[in-house]
């Protein structure tokens, strides 16, 4: 069996997440679909992260198990002709067989789109969170660096979705905020991520921006992993899925 | 009566162009019934262009007659909320009454997007055009040149579209070619354009660009209006109304 590592793009606005779910339609459904149409089996693939409904990846990494000889280039061709416009396969090498997209991963990158500008942006629906009030990037940015370290993040995670970890605690490598034009845009990199915690990060600097949350209160949410201290969750069209390292 | 100049931008993709048509959806037949419904009766609008189906405007000026005191910033803000999400209005302004949208402009600019990677990207559908071989920006950008000026464009109009007009004379003002990243952006701007003369003129430089067509043959479309020694018509998709003068 080869194994291949593989990078896709998607755009996650008609998708229920990555995962597979029996009643509803998934990026990672959509994917082993087309396996299936090209190679006449059931073919599964391991993803390096579930994304939730509606956020995009830029690059996301799966890894697949096949036994047929067909040539990186011509498998990439040929499932994005049996893939829907907004799933991609952008590249595809052969690995070792003890490769795994998900238990792999040292770092990810995630991208926080928000479109600041008085009319909405036609051309960024689903594609950004359009914020129309000032944001100032530079206060964002330097508020950011609260984060970086290692914390327990409980308080900046979805509050029914922490029972389900063994460990709340993540490092966050680098936060960034800078402003593009009329877009601002959120980077953060880290050793991983809890359920919707890069969406609150960056709601939590927002009200910080509107003077909604102090430092004081940021710094005891993350001490005391109470959520309700913590910013809101902002939409999940402004994330992006932007780089995996392994 | 006051007469109102807006500036709108539209995702033209889900719309069958500008102009109202009876068994179609088209931007001002959905600009009107917002306007219908803001104040409860029938008010036209008038356009300075008719844009094709699937193509789209960044700023695109209409204006409107209405008996109503609403200050400007109010009609955006209202109008907004009834308009669906790929239509915005931008700006607003009350100008004399004999300000006509069509027929007072002075020059309008276009922008051809063309995304040229190797693989599709999955957040440009509907928003330019995907072209996965080498462009030459430089060469086409030398090559629009033998367009700019006062010429008979009848070989870059659809051949149909002739009979209806009384002068296929236009003057181009400009026309750049330029790289911007992973994109070829095409900018031209004149006094007029003829039934799909951007998007000819955008393909005959991408034909051009592979060698399908030498300057000669491109001369003597001009010198001829022969539309079969032109390019060919690109797809909608990437075509942007930039800018209206007047």
């Amino acid at each position: 069996m080869r194994n291949l590592k593989v990078c896709m793009a998607y755009n996650g606005a008609a998708y229920h997440g990555f995962q597979r779910q029996d009643n509803a339609v998934t990026v990672q459904g959509t994917v082993e679909k087309a396996l299936k149409e090209m190679f006449k089996k059931e073919i599964g693939i391991t993803g390096c992260s579930r994304t939730d409904t509606g956020v995009h990846a830029r690059c996301f990494y799966f890894n697949v198990f096949i036994d047929n000889a067909i040539p990186c280039e011509n498998f990439i061709r040929g499932m994005n002709t049996l893939l829907p416009q907004d799933i991609a396969l952008i590249s595809c090498e052969e690995v070792d067989e003890s490769f795994h997209a998900r238990y792999n991963t040292k770092s990810k990158e995630y991208i926080y789109r928000i479109c600041n500008t008085k009319q909405r942006n036609v051309f960024e629906q689903n594609l950004s969170l359009w914020f129309p009030y000032k944001l100032d990037a530079e206060f964002m940015n330097e508020k950011a660096q609260l984060f970086v370290g290692t914390h327990d993040f409980a308080g900046f995670c979805r509050a029914d979705a922490k029972q389900y970890l063994k460990s709340t605690v993540r490092t966050v490598y680098s936060f960034n905020v800078r402003r593009n034009g009329d877009f601002v845009e959120f980077t953060i990199s880290g050793d991983g991520f809890l359920y919707n915690m890069v969406r609150i990060l960056v709601g939590t600097l927002v009200d910080m921006n509107d003077g909604r949350k102090s430092d004081e209160e940021i710094l005891n949410a993350l001490r005391s992993g109470d959520r309700t201290l913590s910013g809101k969750t902002l939409s999940p069209c402004g994330l992006y899925l932007n780089k995996v390292e392994y």
